[in-house]
C-alpha cells in the first residue's frame, strides 16, 4: 500500500549552524492536508574505539540541550560533502587523540525519523595508536577507557543513555560474541 | 571538571505541533560565548511487542522527514503530562490493536542530545491479546509479525534503520539470551 505523503508547500523557518527547520504542508493518502515539521541535519558519525584489552574509549562532555554531562562514544557531525569514514577518522583523532588501523561500519540509522532527517553512521575502530589530542579549542571533552562489560553495565544502569552510544556498544558486544 | 555551559540569553524561534526551536547564547567553560540550537520535544515511547512464538509486531509507515517507508517498533510521542507507561499502552493499542499483560521498561535514552532534549522510553510488551485496531483516522500504519531472528537480520541489512527500533530489538535479544 502506498502511504506516501506529498509535499504541497514548504517554508524554511530557520537556517542555523547545525540545523535548519522547515515546515511543510503535505497531502496524506486520504487527501487531507496536514503540517510536517522537519529538522534538517547534515548527518553524523559515531565511533566505538575498542583496544586490544577490550576497553572502549569513551568521552564525557556537557550536552546543553539535555542540561547535563553525558558519557558517550566519540561522535561528530559531517562537514558538507564529507565522506562518513573520513569524518569518523577525524572525530576519533579530535576527541581521543587516536588513529585506528581498522575502521568498520557497523550500522547506519536515523536518530529520530518522526521529525528529523539526521542519519548517523556508527563505526567500530580497532588497532588504535595514540597520537596525542588535538581538540578544537572550544570543545570540552574528556576521554577515558572503559572495559566493554563495564560499558554494558553503565547502559543497564542508565548512565550511558544516548542512542548512538547504546547502539554502538550493543553492536560491538554482538560482534565480539559471533 | 566542570564543563557546564551557562545560558546567557534565549530566543524561541518557533513553537509548533510536535517541537519548538530555541536558540540560546551560552557561556563556555573558557568564558567564550557561543550559540546552541535546541529542538524541544515532549519525549516519546517505543514498544517492542513480543508474542509467545517469539515474533515481534512491527509497523510500517511513511516517514516524511526521511522520505520513505520505514519498518519500526510501535511508537509515539508523550501527551502533555502523560506517564510513559500509559503512553506505551495507548500507542500499542492504536498501532497494533493489542493489549499487553506485561509492560517492562528496557531503557530510556536521548535520541540526539547534540541538538534536542527528546527522551525516549523503550518497553518490552509481553502477554499480548488482540483487541482490534483503533488507529487515528489520519495515521497510516500497517502492523505485521516478524520473527525475532528475522528482525535482527533486517537490522544487519539496514532495513530496520531507526534508533529506537534497533535499540529495542537488540535489547530484547539480550533479554532472551540471559
Amino acid at each position: 500500500m502506498d502511504f506516501t505523503e506529498k509535499k504541497v508547500s514548504s517554508e524554511t523557518v530557520y537556517k542555523g549552524k547545525i540545523l535548519n527547520l522547515r515546515v511543510d504542508d503535505v497531502e496524506l493518502p486520504n487527501g487531507k492536508i496536514t503540517k510536517r515539521e522537519v529538522v534538517e541535519h547534515a548527518g553524523a558519525v559515531a565511533v566505538v574505539p575498542l583496544d586490544e584489552k577490550n576497553e572502549l574509549l569513551l568521552v564525557r562532555q556537557y550536552r546543553y540541550p539535555v542540561g547535563k554531562m553525558l558519557l558517550e562514544v566519540p561522535a561528530g557531525k559531517l562537514e558538507k560533502g564529507e565522506d562518513p569514514e573520513a569524518c569518523a577518522v577525524r572525530e576519533l583523532a579530535e576527541e581521543t587523540g587516536c588513529r585506528a588501523k581498522d575502521m568498520k561500519l557497523l550500522f547506519s540509522f536515523y536518530s529520530t525519523p518522526g521529525f528529523s532527517n539526521e542519519k548517523m553512521y556508527v563505526y567500530l575502530a580497532r588497532g588504535l595508536t595514540y597520537l596525542g589530542e588535538h581538540p578544537d579549542e572550544d570543545e570540552f571533552i574528556e576521554a577515558s577507557p572503559v572495559p566493554l562489560q563495564a560499558a554494558l553495565d553503565l547502559i543497564d544502569r542508565g548512565e550511558i543513555c544516548d542512542a548512538k552510544s547504546i547502539i554502538g556498544i550493543l553492536a560491538v558486544k554482538r560482534e565480539m560474541d559471533k
